[in-house]
């Protein structure tokens, strides 16, 4: 089993460490590990956020970790050469179109949401966010207008066959959960949406125990700060999975905690936290690596099929918690190494 | 001064017949107004949801005081016969391209919101939403991909003249309030936001007194939940205002108080409230009609420069609330009439 490790920007390094760590103690028979440059870093390196030997690990990979991208000197560079790029381009030439991204309070943590804690202690949710199409990877530039008017554009789209395989991620993820599935579109106002809506209720009909809801992407960002309980799992495309998404994991508390996973057709899957590459903090050991460490966890249940150890790491995670292990984000004052270190005391 | 009256769909002939009780009361002279049918409700009486004596009357009018659209009996109607064309196309053909939707706490309702009472308390932004542009009015429709399977698309674009409007609204309105505007869109993914970018930064030679910020949209969706209070103005396009600004409207507790205002360039404008035509409670006299009462308030002030009047409407609000009104989604038993009723005697 080869894991290929994708540290990235930032904080990356860091918190990509600690989840190592955490994966070493384990020691796993047989697994593997190799190491790609990717985001900014890779740029500065290799001239390409994507480099070619990055991509070509990453297809051989069983499973991709990875940390973070994003670097503030490389905004004013090309799109295609941006650091956003290497997870934009490894979403769609590994075909990772299904992001899971749950979202639930750790108990000992409900007190660092913004919301009250009786709302926030509700949340246990799932967002399955599609990550091969939409606005994304739809045709875009620079054009003029009749008047010669400078334009920015971009092309929304799904066809049936990208709806209908997310869909069924949805509807397979609310199966082995409580049953609801919400499918949120903007389908008052976007063509793309009335598709959506229009192919997720064709899916349904394979799905009769689950019981499906449609609602507005406004009124989906109203709803999560509600009453975001009475959400199990949602459904969405790109653009609206990116912005719930970020949106939920904040209802949380702290986004320092949320982990995630894409995966594609054949168990391929690339995990990182939701958060990202946290330029102002990098390389002073305030990073919490728990997201990190939680992706890890999911890696070995998603992709290699190691459900006991995965089990392992979520029990070690919340032990540190429940022994006072704090990050700055979590109001602590313990470092990323640190974190870490509770992790593998609780192990 | 003439006011078109647009009660629309659900619950808006409830809430407008309020919010006209309160300007009658301030017996303003020489003010006269003229009832006009949109939405599902003028679909059903005229086979089309802004018919021309509507859209006649509202270009006729100064002011437009707006309820609600939206029909669920209406949704499988092709989209340009739909309640929500109504709303669309008056911000469209009146040029309607500055919507105004602030979110405040009134101290009174702190406890409603599932923000912690300390965060939703610091509360006090405005946003200030393209309505023009944006994915809402490029060419869109369904298509065949190559492989012959259904696709729908819709087309996102901003032309540099259309984002520079909106950037000196958010600009001015900026200067007005605290000095703060944030720019928020997905420029790390989408050209549209480039541009937008680019032309927000070119305005801001001529506002050196504003301290303008950049926020990529799902990073201000979590923001907004974290620390609401940081924002005085956020200044973003069609699509993510209408996200984020129902997310905000939340954030303050109740939905059922928010106004809104819609500017072209000539002074007109369109005053609603954020809410929708709530059809589940629309006929039994539920509805809060503050929002729409603080809508009346604000077309005063924006449209008819009538600020002193304005501010007794906002005043008689305040001290409603402060005497105890309260509708259901306040957590009382007050109907919609009752509402009213405290806010004449209020007044
Ligand atoms: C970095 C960026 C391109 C990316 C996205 O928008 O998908 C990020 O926000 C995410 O959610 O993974
Ligand atoms: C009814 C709908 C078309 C509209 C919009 O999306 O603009 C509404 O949600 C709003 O925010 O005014």
């Amino acid at each position: 089993m080869l894991i290929a490790l994708f540290p990235g920007d930032g904080i990356g390094p860091e918190i990509v460490a600690q989840a190592k760590r955490v994966l070493d103690a384990l020691a796993i028979e047989g697994m593997t590990y190799e190491e790609g440059l990717v985001g900014g870093a890779a740029y500065k390196a290799a001239g390409h956020p994507l480099p070619p030997e990055t991509l070509e690990l990453a297809k051989r990979a069983d499973a991709i970790l990875f940390g973070a991208v994003g670097d503030p000197s490389c905004d004013s560079l090309e799109r295609h050469l941006r650091p956003e790029q290497a997870i934009l381009g490894l979403r769609k030439e590994l075909g990772l179109f299904s992001n899971l991204r749950p979202a639930k309070v750790f108990p000992e943590l409900a007190g660092e949401s913004a919301l009250k804690p009786e709302v926030a202690g509700a949340i246990d949710l799932l967002i399955v966010r599609e990550t091969n199409g939409d606005v994304y990877f739809g045709e875009k530039g620079f054009r003029k207008t009749a008047d010669g008017l400078r334009e920015g554009y971009d092309i929304m789209s799904y066809n049936e066959a990208e709806v209908r395989r997310i869909a069924h991620s949805g509807f397979q993820a609310a199966r082995a959960r409580r049953g609801k599935l919400c499918s949120v579109d903007k389908a008052n106002v976007l063509e793309t949406s009335q598709l959506w809506r229009d192919v997720v209720i064709e899916v349904s009909a394979d799905y009769p125990d689950v019981a499906l809801s449609h609602m507005y992407v406004d009124n989906a960002a109203m709803q999560l700060v509600r009453d975001p309980g009475q959400f199990d799992v949602i459904v969405t495309g790109n653009l609206f999975g990116d912005i719930l998404s970020d949106q939920a994991s904040m209802c949380v508390g702290s986004i320092g905690m949320l982990a995630s996973a894409t995966l594609n057709g054949s168990g391929q899957g690339l995990y990182e936290p939701i958060h990202g590459s946290a330029p102002d903090i990098a390389g002073q050991g305030k990073a919490n690596p728990l997201a990190t460490v939680l992706s890890a966890a999911m890696m070995l249940r998603y992709s290699l099929g190691l459900n006991a150890e995965a089990d392992r790491i979520e029990a070690a995670v919340a032990k540190a918690l429940a022994g006072g292990a704090r990050s700055p984000d979590l109001g602590g004052t313990m470092s990323t190494v640190e974190m870490g270190d509770a992790v593998l005391a609780a192990l």
